[in-house]
């Protein structure tokens, strides 16, 4: 397990937080690169003069934490060898660094989309260890349409003949596959209304879309794609995007509501955020984990979809606050 | 050209109607196997007791008109020849079809989706030959969120090895990448709403998604996705998937409002209608078109998002028979 921790515990260590990062995250959240760097910092929202934020590397990803393009004890990446794994795994071993770290108790745990499924689960399975939860822009299960672009994701990735079942480690990776599943990805992280404010039908800068050239929106796709082959494993892209499409809480505890009972029943408090232009995690999803949290909505408005969990620094940052001044 | 009639023209040829099919329709709009029969045939919204209905296949398409599956003078298929076409050019030779057929005037011009935007060529072109127009689910331009979701399903035809740049008309055709295709493309045609009512998170019967079975909204995703490779030619697919990204009924005529003004400001009457669950073609743009057309939304309510075009048809053909009646 990888992991990055950003400010000073406290003497009786009461002052930790847990913050867990989404699907192509990793463990540095804070800072001039952090992924959330505008929230978790010096006097920022999740003040890291106050707490002391810790943040791991999901199992199953390819950002320090064990996952497919490690090495096995062969000294060959795991690649179709990696297990299959839940977001109950993954919390499994945030409970072992936990534990390492000496950290009985969290001020608070803190998730969005795929982080937000861990936060869900260290309330259901360790509700006396958590002291307050911010959940954004998740679900209580993954619903048919999530699982339905997951899969259509997936199978991008495994047609392209560079992915040779999952052990392509000692060449190339299947950069057009993980391409593709990235363009999917991001059209439904993103809304309509915010591509068609950016780029309408705008042609690319020196190419036209009536002889062969593309539309800036074309361009900017290509240009996400590129990004993230550079940057991530495709199968840690697999392994955690059917994490994400396995993840239900309530699975085999009753029910989502049984299965958060303790926690919602306990002193602590919940502060589960929408963002109102989702197309991906719509906000009724939210409206239901809410009910089962026993606490109100909070919606932030935002033209950017989904991403707005990690774009809307300012709206968020605000609940953020409440819940940790609370 | 391909085309299909149904009914019989009356003495004056006043009675014939244009359907113009989408996507992946045909010439067969009519009959037990026809893609719209229960709104067009004797007795149906569209009567053909008293209509002659006339439906082309589309230029660039696989269901007889010349496409790039279709033989090249040297006997060998276009493939990669075949040209760059658009919209235009697709209403071009339907009314060559007309010409042939010494239809004047239609009583009426409907077409949805891909459909709707040639009715709209139709209008904007030969305002003076159109007699009603009736567009559902479409767009006076198409948007940047649907080139972006054309140009993500592209990619994966083109991703695919059997794609052979387009000319693989030998042999097999590009079938993962062009199912992949459809994937992306049916998940954008149904509503989030639709696919969580009648799938949730059950697993497909037999299969167990925890040990690397499906989900039945997987088993039903790949199931859409053969259908469609066992009937269509990806070349038309990417010929088709291209010319409605370059669909824009101003383009070059001041803007869409001037294109349509001949039209608008004739005897002849229009019928938009939106979906109210359509992700794809949301009904923002049907709204735009009412107005530049002089006329109100009708608003189809449906689970089944842009599909619901071809599915709600005793709400279309209400619809439909209003403009006919009026």
């Amino acid at each position: 397990m990888a992991y990055e921790t950003f400010g000073h515990p406290d003497a009786s260590l009461s002052n930790a937080v847990l913050v867990c990062h989404a699907l192509t995250g990793d463990s540095h959240v804070a800072g001039e690169a952090g992924w959330w760097g505008g929230l978790v910092g010096p006097g920022r929202a999740i003040d890291t003069d106050r707490y002391f934020v810790v943040c791991p590397n999901v199992l199953g990803g390819c950002r320090g934490t064990t996952g497919p393009s490690s090495p096995a004890p062969d000294g060959q990446a795991w690649g179709s060898r990696f297990p299959r794994i839940t977001v109950r795994d993954q919390v499994s071993v945030e409970r072992a660094v936990a534990d390492a770290l000496g950290i009985q108790w969290w001020a608070a745990v803190i998730g969005g989309s795929m982080g937000g499924m861990r936060a869900l689960e260290w309330a259901a399975t360790s509700p006396s260890r958590v002291g307050g939860l911010f959940v954004l822009a998740t679900t209580a299960a993954a619903s048919a349409d999530q699982i339905a672009w997951a899969q259509t994701q997936l199978a991008a990735i495994r047609a392209d003949p560079a992915w040779r079942d999952g052990d392509y480690h000692g060449g190339s990776q299947p950069e057009v596959g993980l391409g593709i599943a990235r363009r999917i990805a991001h059209l439904t992280y993103r809304s309509e209304a915010e591509l068609a404010a950016r780029f309408d039908r705008l042609a690319q800068p020196g190419e036209d879309p009536y002889t062969g050239g593309r539309f800036a929106v074309e361009s900017y796709l290509d240009h996400q794609a590129d990004k993230l082959v550079r940057r991530f494993d495709a199968g840690s892209y697999v392994t955690l995007t059917e994490a994400m499409n396995t993840h239900d809480v309530g699975r085999g505890r009753g029910d989502a509501k049984a299965a958060l009972a303790a926690y919602r029943t306990s002193e602590a408090r919940s502060v589960v955020v929408a963002i109102d232009s989702d197309r991906l995690y719509p906000p009724y999803q939210q409206v239901e984990l809410a009910d089962l949290l026993g606490t109100q909505l909070d919606l932030v408005s935002s033209l950017r979809g989904h991403d707005g969990f990690l774009l809307e620094t300012e709206q968020v940052g605000r609940l953020v606050s409440g819940l940790l001044a609370g």
